[in-house]
């Protein structure tokens, strides 16, 4: 029996690939600091289980294929206080950000055309990709940089005929650089002349630190036309199992074809966008908590990975993640042995390997990807059994 | 700004494409009885809207990717009751039933591949096909043998080198047919010689009718490791905006490969999958007054049909749509003129135009699907005004 050979491209998630030595491990009695996944940990608000009780029809029916007006309203509102400014019927709601991306690659390639991404990038981007025939093509950013995009001729050198969109988070899973406005400019400019896409995932938006003001590449206006915006409320209301997102555009032409797919899966969970609407009506004092939460978390981290030896790391301006390079040859090997060999007091900690955010490129690695969505206490504890796991593994 | 040819090649929903003389015609207070959509009009069970009010978690994180365990549990047991068997393990819990169609051509077929299902078919997997680069290619099934299989030539007939499955819904969607055991063997045959996936679509399969006995071709054991099975809660339960399906499948090479695709989408609402192990552990009695009334509503129908002069029809067995040839040329025409230009008692009928459920046979032009998703009361005043207006056009 065949099986496509867009699947069979397909790697298993690099988030979760460890994931059964965790649970040996957890058999044995042993505590895992999970460090691996972008899982937030903080309470969801209590707004979205009351949403679920009231919600009451006689009939479940199909909603609009293009989501609910309610939400494609308050979705409108949402970000006109980030100056982003989409009218509800330029925003369809999606199965969470997953399928807006599946659909904006479905609708602007074909089987073998590229989309180009900062490298290292989300890992189901190329996930995604593969499984649509598409090829994500990475160009290349630094640690040493903290991953900021050096010029528009890094970008330029990979475009070939293929190239259809530039594809990027921001803030970025999974370095937590934030772009500045003169960096969106040179994506800007490069998709202008060459007649590309924008495909720019926000899902992070809020998750800002150090009182930088977070600048959407919607502020450039000559880019609207190719501008696709993608989001969801996941990680911003600690709502990862409800699945809402949406994908914007002022690309009529764009979002009609978008919408085809759309009909395709006819509709999204009613209850899940009732009480969606009512999450983006929260006071934006809850996201600011939330956010202050998570950068006294990196704060936390970067203080202890500073003091610890061979390791390089660089303070991320958002989301809540960073990639740390580690003195050791192979860090998946490295990440397994932690979870296999070593513990304090019965405690250890899971780490994502870095190699599954890269395309082929040895940076890679020696490096991790550390996720903060674990306590303060929790974090201080985590980083202290990766640098004595270190001492320990390096004189092996 | 390119669009790719695949959406390109995607049309607008057969089913919707009616809706905005609809609108018009309402907004002139004229009443419309949908017949056009299979919608379920009857209430969903009380247990889904509890199951909401109790759903309670601290953090609502993402769930496994293939599915809470409870679940795919429930499922398991409730396909148990038609001696089809598959354990949790093999059943991969999909967002509808529509994304366990995309993940299967996803994974069976390359872009240019094909995948044989017999006409008229739903018209949503030409959709699904074509926004993943795969040619759905149709066999023939005629109305005056109630579209039934003819014979396995009639299916061999359309079967190249680039067709990777065979593809049907049972009871099927649009012509209500329920397949016996020995048109099943034969696109069992065709699928071993062939060395095809089958995909059976099965979330119609509680609606049938006359005492039917249903017969799932999982009961040819030979083919289980060719076998695909999609099924979903919308239309047993009438809760279409759940968006709950399952995929299943005995052939463990084909699930991994399902799972990169689960595993790039993350999970599935959290309290949809909740609500939906509730229902699925309804009593069958439930099911099995829904279905009675569906058969009423099926005889209501025919009873009026067999009286309209130059319309033919047959008696369908399962789901709740028929095919029905009209006496006009062009179906489409009539259904428009129909919502635009004709009413009795400031009432009138939207129905589907069929030609959407063909590829591009011409006896899809004068017929329509009719979709039995009202009460016997508006059946019969909607079949009075397609009697009438039949008349009334013809001699226009």
């Amino acid at each position: 029996m065949l099986i496509s050979k867009r699947i069979q491209n397909t790697k298993l998630s690099a988030i979760r690939k460890l994931t059964p030595f965790a649970k040996k491990t957890k058999a044995k009695g042993i505590k895992v600091y999970h460090m691996n996944i972008g899982q937030p940990d903080i309470e969801t608000p209590n707004e979205y289980f009351e949403a679920l009780k009231h919600y009451k029809t006689k009939v479940l029916g199909y909603e609009n294929s293009e989501g609910i007006d309610e939400l494609r309203e308050s979705f409108s509102k949402f970000l006109e206080i980030h100056d982003i400014h989409y009218s509800p019927e330029e925003i369809l709601i999606t199965t969470g950000g997953s399928e807006g991306l599946l659909f904006s690659f479905l609708t602007i390639c074909d089987e073998g055309d590229e989309i180009v991404v900062p490298e290292p990038y989300y890992s189901n981007y190329n996930t995604i990709a593969n499984s649509c025939g598409v090829k994500l093509v990475p160009f290349e950013t630094k640690i040493e940089n903290g991953f900021h995009i050096e010029n528009r001729e890094s970008i330029l050198k990979v475009i070939t005929n293929k190239t259809r969109g530039i594809l990027y988070s921001n803030p970025s899973n999974p370095t937590g650089v934030v772009y500045s406005l003169k960096e969106l400019e040179m994506i800007a400019e490069v998709a202008l002349e060459e007649n590309l896409y924008i495909i720019s995932d926000e899902v992070y938006r809020e998750l800002v630190y150090d009182n930088i003001k977070y600048k959407s590449i919607f502020s450039i206006d000559k880019i609207h036309n190719h501008l696709i915006l993608i989001d969801s409320l996941s990680k911003r209301y600690s709502v990862c199992g409800s699945r809402i997102g949406m994908f914007a555009t002022k690309n009529e032409k764009l979002r009609n074809e978008v919408l085809k797919l759309c009909q395709a899966r006819l509709s999204i969970s009613s209850v899940e966008q009732y009480a969606a609407t009512k999450l983006l009506k929260l006071p934006m004092s809850y996201i600011y908590d939330v956010r202050d939460m998570y950068q006294e978390r990196r704060d936390a981290i970067c203080n202890i990975l500073k003091d610890i030896e061979g390791v390089s790391y660089y303070k991320p301006e958002g989301a809540f993640y960073l990639i740390v390079s580690l003195p050791v040859k192979n860090s998946e090997d490295f990440c397994k042995w932690l979870l296999t060999d070593f513990n304090i007091n019965n405690e250890t900690v899971m780490f994502a390997p870095a190699d599954g955010f890269y395309f082929d490129n040895p940076q890679g690695n020696s490096q991790i990807r550390i996720s903060y969505c674990i306590s303060i206490e929790n974090i201080k504890k985590a980083m202290h059994i990766l640098k004595e796991g270190l001492k320990v593994y390096n004189s092996l």
